[in-house]
């Protein structure tokens, strides 16, 4: 037997045992040229790449939460638009020196995930390849497009709300990247800021309820608060301002940024990887969208306002207005990493 | 500006040209968190990753035919279940080494092909890497999956059947790492098997029309005659017989074969990527299924038939069976040729 069919047919076995209970628009799964479902309605689809040495590292993270971020990070897209779960489509492309049981390991988060929100992997694609990368095609359904929230629709008067809280994934990295940083916090806290950093949730349900209960532009914080919200702004045509003292934060944050001698706001502002969502809706349907959403037990937090313009204003604590960018995935790691830095240290705060 | 968003709105301001006409099921396209399409009946899926190195090697190939070649060979997977071509959806891995140029060089391909099918590209990922590759989920549409054929519908007394001819993909490879080869043909000739290798045209007016005509069980050419039969046995339960003697050969495949030491079965047996369609239909449909390709330009021949029992049985000119097999992505190219040339080679044509 050949090393792909053995693999296809291994990751198979796997894939199918989360899509135990997969819905009935599954006609034909994985195994044929192609992957057919029966559905009416609209269909969300999007496309997310996690590349060893960019997105993760196999040094700081196992395979198996390798896969398990990867996927959460793409179902956050759906979330963000208020679809529900539909279909996975995997691509893995598959160093020679990486160990077969890693890549198992690997497709063993993909598929944890997968079962955890009731998706099926459908179909997939193994090749070998100079470094371990991953493409997901997630695919989401909902009973029509008006039911989906697009970035575009914030309106002037509108409120910004962000679900839970925000800084958590950024202090993790810095907690996995120095372990000595947790000596600063309680274990419980430092493990919840790790977990934050490399097992996400994609805020699935949070985002059918906020579509439901009157958002009209939906984005989810992957490259950071004030890159995403510069998304939604640029998308609705607006200016959005966000008040950074109300910005609900991570517990632990506050420690883990006075240790790295950063600024407990940069780290909210800019760090990304929370995959909370940050919603623009009318003033009046705030308390319901809180209510519903705390049926589920997630906080939303009113933090900012849409106003006439366009960019994003952070507004700091002592009322200054500041800059904070996300990161870009064509720059190298190291190049990032310092980038990152450099863009948010205080003595830099300007706009760029 | 960012070098991801630049190159993403670079690349959006390319592809939203190749959608012009796209079908009103499109809600949301690119530049949101998901595409949003609005369909009735079956959805058809399908993920294709082409890796520099492994699939295609930018020595011997341009960054415009990789890219159209990548799409191409995705595309045929709809057009082996039957379906029309949707919308495309692109994740390109770019190492730092790539010029941006031909990065759009790159996707201008993709655009093009994209185009000429009326496919719009709706959505994508770019990201750093280190070695160019590219993951692309193409998305197909029939009116109910009852319309869409798939490779496990064949039953013993259905006749097996080829559009156009084999052999030329692997022809056209060999002239195009051994130019001095194409001395033994005319121009014409070893320009349209160099095409064929670089530029294969997926079928996807001919599924649909085999799929109309009866067709029980489908696949395309890619991985070779011997190995994709192989496929279709092994999803429905039969086993397959093939005359290599009644495979329509491409003209000049026999004049490559000899200069390299192979015999021409080997070629069209197990040379792949011809992205032909391979059909497993009754008897009494034949007949209206090739009056019906005929209308658009296509041949269908009679190649073989199915049986009781499981495997593939290549029976050569000679009435001898033969071994045929395809090729594995997750061998490195070197191995892959050497092992191809091994595989196939007259001397060691047994069954493994």
């Amino acid at each position: 037997m050949d090393g792909e069919h053995e693999l296809i047919a291994r990751l198979r076995t796997l894939t199918e045992r989360a899509a135990e209970g997969q819905p009935a628009r599954v006609a034909i799964a994985s195994g044929d040229d192609a992957a057919v479902t029966v559905a009416t309605g609209a269909i969300v689809t999007s496309v997310d790449a996690a590349v060893e040495g960019v997105h993760f590292r196999l040094d700081t993270t196992t395979p198996r939460a390798a896969g398990r971020k990867a996927l959460a990070a793409a179902l956050s897209d759906l979330a963000a638009m208020g679809a529900e779960a539909g279909e996975i489509y995997v691509i893995l492309g598959i160093p020679d020196s990486l160990a077969g049981d890693a890549v198992m390991e690997l497709a063993a988060g993909i598929a944890e995930v997968a079962g955890e929100h009731r998706a099926p992997v459908l179909g997939g694609d193994v090749t070998q390849a100079p470094a371990l990368w991953l493409g997901l095609t997630v695919v989401g359904y909902a009973p029509s497009a008006a039911a989906l929230v697009a970035r575009s629709g914030g309106r002037p008067g509108d409120v910004v709300a962000v679900t839970g809280e925000l800084g958590g994934a950024a202090a993790g990295l810095e907690l996995l990247e120095r372990p000595e940083l947790g000596e600063a916090l309680d274990l419980e806290t430092a493990n919840s800021l790790r977990d934050r950093q490399r097992n996400p949730a994609p805020r699935l349900r949070a985002g059918q309820v906020l579509a439901a209960a009157g958002t009209r532009a939906m984005i989810d914080v992957s490259d950071g608060l004030g890159a995403d919200c510069g998304h939604l702004a640029s998308a609705s045509g607006v200016r959005i301002e966000v008040d950074l003292a109300r910005v609900p934060v991570a517990p632990g944050v506050g420690e883990v940024a006075s240790r790295v001698g950063l600024d407990p706001e940069e780290l909210v502002a800019s760090g990304g990887e929370d995959y909370e969502l940050l919603a623009c809706l009318p003033p009046e349907r705030l308390a319901g969208a809180a209510a519903s959403l705390r049926e589920i037990g997630l906080p939303l937090t009113a933090i900012g306002s849409v106003r006439e313009g366009d960019g994003v204003t952070l507004v700091d604590a002592k009322g200054a207005p500041r800059a904070a960018r996300g990161f870009d995935h064509l720059r190298p790691p190291t190049r990032r990493r310092r980038a990152r830095r450099t863009r948010l240290g205080p003595r830099t705060g300007q706009h760029d």
